[in-house]
C-alpha cells in the first residue's frame, strides 16, 4: 500500500489525529494555510470524491462541523473558515486520496486564497446546461 | 422571510434546479466560475456550516457526488472539479445561507482560483494546536 493517507489511517505513518470514527479520520495538515488547518478523509481509498461510497461521504460534514466548533466557530463572524475538496491536478489536488480541508481564515494573508472569475449571467447558456444536467441526473438517480 | 436561498427553496424565486431531496436542494449558479457550477444548500436556514444539523449535512456530499457524475466525472483527470463552502465575509461568503459550490475546473482560466500560502512544518506549533484541539473535541463529542 503506497497511499500516504491509507498509511496514516493504519498508523504506519504518524499524524496529529484529532478525530476518528469507523468511516472518517481527521488530522492536522503539517503545512497549514493557517493554524488549525485540518484534513478529513474517508477510511476507504479513492482518489476523487465521486468514487467514495455515500455512507462514507455522509459522515464527512458532521465530522467537519465538530472540528469547526473545536476550532472556535461561533454564530458571528469572529471565526471564519473554508471547507474545500479538490479533484484533479489542475484543481489543486496533490495527494490521490480524497481529503476535505477545514481551513481557518483568520486574516487576508493566512488561510485559503480565493480567485473568483465569475461569468456574467447568460440565461441561454444556463438553460442549455440545465437541460443537459437534468437528462443525466434522471438517468442516474 | 428575506433569505434569498430560502425563497428559492420555497419556489418564490425561480432557479435552475437540478436536484432535490427532503433535506437538500441544488441549482445552477447564475454567475458560474465555469459551465455547470452548481450550488447545493440544506433546506433549513443557517448562515454557517456548523449551524446546520447533522442529518442535513449528511445528505450534502452524496448529492454532490451525483451532481459531479452528471457533470461528467470519471476515474481519470478528464473532468476536474472543486467542492467549496465558505463561512464568513473574509472567507468569501456572500449569501448568508450555507451553500456548497460544486465547481468544474476545465482549464487554468475558468473555475476556482486557489491561492495556497502554506506554512513550513513546525512540529512545536502543531503539537500545541493538536493538544488544544483534542481538549475541545473531548469536551464536545
Amino acid at each position: 500500500m503506497s497511499c500516504l493517507f491509507c498509511r496514516i489511517i493504519k498508523g504506519e505513518i504518524p499524524a496529529f489525529k484529532v478525530y476518528e470514527t469507523s468511516k472518517v479520520y481527521a488530522f492536522l495538515d503539517i503545512n497549514p494555510l493557517a493554524e488549525g488547518h485540518t484534513l478529513l478523509i474517508p477510511k476507504v481509498h479513492g482518489a476523487k470524491m465521486h468514487e467514495i461510497p455515500d455512507d462514507y461521504l455522509a459522515e464527512i460534514l458532521p465530522a467537519a462541523r465538530k472540528i469547526a466548533l473545536a476550532l472556535g466557530a461561533t454564530q458571528d463572524d469572529a471565526f471564519q473558515y473554508n471547507v474545500l475538496q479538490n479533484n484533479g491536478t489542475l484543481a489543486h489536488q496533490v495527494v490521490q486520496h480524497v481529503h476535505f480541508h477545514v481551513i481557518p481564515k483568520p486574516n487576508e494573508a493566512e488561510g485559503l486564497g480565493i480567485g473568483w472569475p465569475g461569468k456574467p449571467t447568460d440565461f441561454d447558456a444556463l438553460k442549455k446546461t440545465h437541460e443537459a444536467l437534468l437528462k443525466k441526473l434522471e438517468g442516474k438517480l
